[in-house]
């Protein structure tokens, strides 16, 4: 059982040049670095089923791999940092073929489409119109897609549709991304709000 | 209907002293700041009907009101200033009085028992052997209580017991305060998991 979170950031640094003590003016890089955490940690401990794709400007994808990943803090600004260090390692990706930063943390110049296709199992598409995910059966291997603080993009959504992604709703208020991931392993620890 | 949220933070800075670029190292002033954003904000808006309450190291507490507070951000950097602003206005608190540092932002001379003491409704404190939150009815004006990094202490414990919190479970997942309070906002915002 993996669970795939792959966040689209719209205006993230494709390259390292963006200063740690300025996350928010960094393409919100405060925000993705949040998605990181949230997605992958539990307190004091990793989720080691998780794998994580920030796709930066459709260009290029960091990539976190919970079940190899190590010296992952919760904090957004070492967060950030290994989002910088994986950009440095960018001249290293050729083609589609990663480049291994460090354990559980790639680059490769994938944009969202190649990156969805490299998921096994449903994608599912937060939505406020779409089905309550307390009437989803929680899937295996669900690949949760979102997007940054902006809306996802025409292309990215007719992508998103032509991946036959599931439109759920995780509730009536419009959440961050990091806080909507948080909702999203509740409702998949608790099998549906039934295991606690 | 008021939702306050109180953490109780063991190892915070009680002075302003502390610096912007190493948060996990000012007693987890990082996994503090989450808490607030995670409590306070929703997608490019405030919950104007949350309060949180930072109660550090059981000597002061730093208030949030989210129904007058302007200019918080979701970042974990600015929302630490905050914190600092507050506590270098901490000489002007006198006895219980607070000091009102800025819109929605005050500190007082209160640690646990007296900030408790100050709410209305019933205090609910996330415990793994709790009652899940999925069979419980989502109570009017809640005070969730949660605690840092670090375990409650006896006497802390004690005082919880001594106010009748509730001890309700979130998940079989042990997650971080921050996250907590995202899992414990969607409880309420979907009236328990019914309405999306």
């Amino acid at each position: 059982m993996v669970r795939t979170v792959v966040v689209v950031a719209h205006e993230a640094p494709t390259t390292p040049g963006f200063s740690l003590d300025d996350l928010p003016g960094a393409g919100r890089m405060d925000l993705l670095a949040r998605s990181v955490t949230a997605a992958l940690l539990r307190s004091h401990d990793i989720r080691r089923d998780v794998r994580v794709a920030l796709v930066l400007g459709d260009t290029c994808t960091v990539r976190f791999d919970g079940s190899e990943l190590r010296g992952l803090h919760p904090d957004e600004r070492s967060t950030a940092a290994l989002v910088r260090t994986a950009l440095e390692e960018r001249e290293e990706a050729i083609g589609h073929v990663p480049v291994e930063v460090s354990p559980g943390l790639s680059l490769v110049r994938k944009g969202l489409a190649d990156t969805l296709g490299d998921t096994d199992g449903p994608v599912y598409q937060l939505h406020e119109d779409g089905q309550p995910v307390a009437d989803c059966d929680p899937p295996e291997n669900p690949t949760l897609v979102l997007s940054d603080h902006q809306s996802f993009r025409t292309a990215e959504t007719e992508l998103l549709d032509d991946t036959d992604a599931r439109q759920v709703s995780l509730g009536p208020e419009v959440l961050h991304a990091d806080q909507a991931i948080t909702v999203a392993h509740n409702w998949l620890d608790t099998d549906g709000f039934t295991e606690y």
